[in-house]
């Protein structure tokens, strides 16, 4: 007899929308709205087949183009930290360009500023802000500041001029699946933040995989990045190529040491932390068997060590080979719930809970 | 004796950031901390030298990127239609390729929507973006979706590819000054939702001027938007340029007549519809006397009908050869009074009254 299985069922897609606080039926009303939008003859992209929107300028290459705003981590006070707030700004979205490959040209920073915030916390927000893009030499090119309660977005640009975007479609059946790195962090993060024990809180900078995402385009057939979380995206991958995902390795190998030990410590199983909705900002992308030696040699000469996740196979689903303490997740389920409870973390908490300890949902023979 | 005239001192430049809500120090501040981010050796533009970013794509052209929220017109109330709210999302960033006479090639949507909201709200905000990008010929590329406070920001890109955009930089002693069309039109709408008396409001529809952006490219010397009035958009324009204005045109003749029902019906001064900061969205420009001929032309080929206001002269500050029972107003004063304020609209009409009764508070001689 195998080992338990996560099976991920593969229904009508979802928005790709951070509606987290929104119920399906919502989500779903405002996606139909959405589409009622003209689109431009010159995006390459179909909508939620990449992380960025991908605009063919002709005589030049394509432009990746991406807008992301941080709200519900501001409004539920997961991120209170200002320079935090102006790192994670800059983070989500050149998380965007680096799951499509592109070359950095720049961003566009949106602030609206409590006009009672001090001058530490603002000079905390630009410090965060200045860092990130120094980090990845991602030069501000321009904003819009206005007074009122906090919100914080940006746009990010850049370039692909010399071959193909990556998308989230092209994965086949016996391609490799890999992280960019250790998975888990962000899910640690807003658990240590809601369980508020002393001392328990893990420190949360994720870096955006910028570097590494130009060098993957020339090896992946489809990648994404995990802002919403590992099972979330893999759901996403699973679903726009028709694919399934055979997980040889234990949750435990995959997740980052200092994440496991916020489960550990709670007494809460680590599958937890590939729930998401609060990502890490991670690459998760697929290898193409006859590539697989040749990327692995030129991320080591940058050294750079991805995570070997499986493999894809042709059945859709999510099988984790090894599954902690043998339970089986619904994990298309994980993906709705944070919605379906209203984006209520410690409800959201409760229901994964109740859902590890009960019987399985659905689940392969 | 001459007629009295308006002088605008020429002051360091101010931060071109919609801080109404904030005091000058406290955008002072922000300024200076924004000034330490990184630059990039693509950009073609200085800081405020243009309405939108300009960023030099080898091989191709010029990238025109904008990014502007609307916030305190949702905040104060001046905003509350939804429809209206989506189409100025659009607006505000489709004027600033207006205004570099870029082309349109499309505009990501930010929305933080309410969870409370309706279908009939939800619905009428997506007509209204809808509705302005297929006016504007400007495809949504993406976008991001939260839950939350209302907020709503664009982010538009456009392209340069045979010459150069326009920039505020360039008006030179003896040029013309025009303007797309009749102003005060935002003035008059703001003024009529404070005043709030019945069948009072005026409709308020601006439409960004992306064909005419266009055709100006070949002609202007100089182009800014009124995204923030008259009277500040000529005070930018002056002080870029070191330059000064004289309005040949008497405020009556340059303003809507919608709009000037609204001072008149109210007993105020037509130029309180010039005063800004809630804009009318139409280009202030200058055309060189050698381009004059050409320019009308090409404008009345297609139906266009631009406003003739003055000509760019030597000595700062703006000139009014004709102004409403003959005052004197300090038109720095009026940009930066909103401000002062705290973005209190009823204590700012308060101050422009008592900036109208007032003594000159500077005059030329």
């Amino acid at each position: 007899m195998g080992p338990p299985r996560v099976v991920l069922h593969s229904p009508a897609r979802r928005a790709d929308m951070h509606l987290t606080g929104q119920t399906p039926r919502e989500i779903a009303f405002i996606e139909r709205l959405a589409t009622g939008f003209a689109r431009s003859p010159l995006q390459c992209n179909a909508r939620h087949e990449s992380d960025a929107e991908l605009i063919r300028l002709p005589g030049y290459g394509v432009l990746a183009l991406t807008t992301d705003a941080i709200v519900e981590e501001i409004e539920t006070g997961l991120y209170d930290d200002p320079f935090l707030i102006g790192w994670m700004t800059v983070t989500v979205n050149a998380s965007d360009l680096s799951a499509v490959g592109a070359a950095p040209i720049g961003i566009l920073i949106n602030q609206t500023l409590p006009p009672d915030w001090s001058a530490a916390d603002l000079t905390g927000l630009q410090r965060g802000i200045a860092a990130a893009c120094e980090t990845y030499g991602l030069p501000v090119l321009g904003g819009d500041t206005n007074s009122g309660r906090l919100h914080l977005s940006g746009c990010a640009v850049g370039a692909i001029v010399d071959g193909l975007p990556m998308t989230r479609r092209g994965a086949k059946r016996g391609d490799h699946l890999l992280a960019s790195g250790p998975l888990g962090i962000g899910g640690a993060y807003a658990l240590s933040r809601t369980t508020r024990r002393p001392g328990s809180t893990v420190r949360y900078r994720p870096r955006a995989r910028l570097a590494e995402g130009q060098l993957l385009r020339r090896f992946a057939s489809a990648c994404m990045d995990t802002s919403d979380g590992a099972i979330p995206t893999l759901d996403e991958l699973g679903r726009l190529n028709d694919v399934g995902f055979e997980l040889d390795s234990t949750v435990r190998m995959i997740v980052d040491t200092d994440a496991l030990t916020v489960t550990d410590r709670a007494g809460l199983p680590a599958w937890l932390l590939l729930a998401g909705p609060h990502g890490e900002f991670e690459l998760l992308f697929t290898i193409p068997e006859e590539h697989l030696t040749e990327f692995t040699e030129a991320a080591a000469r940058v050294k750079w060590q991805p995570v070997a996740l499986g493999r894809v196979v042709e059945p859709p689903g999510l099988r984790f080979s090894d599954w902690d303490r043998g339970r089986v997740v619904d994990a298309r389920r994980v993906r709705d719930l944070y919605g379906e409870v209203a984006g209520d973390v410690n409800a959201y908490l409760e229901a994964l809970l109740t859902m590890d300890r009960a019987a399985p949902i659905t689940s392969t023979s």
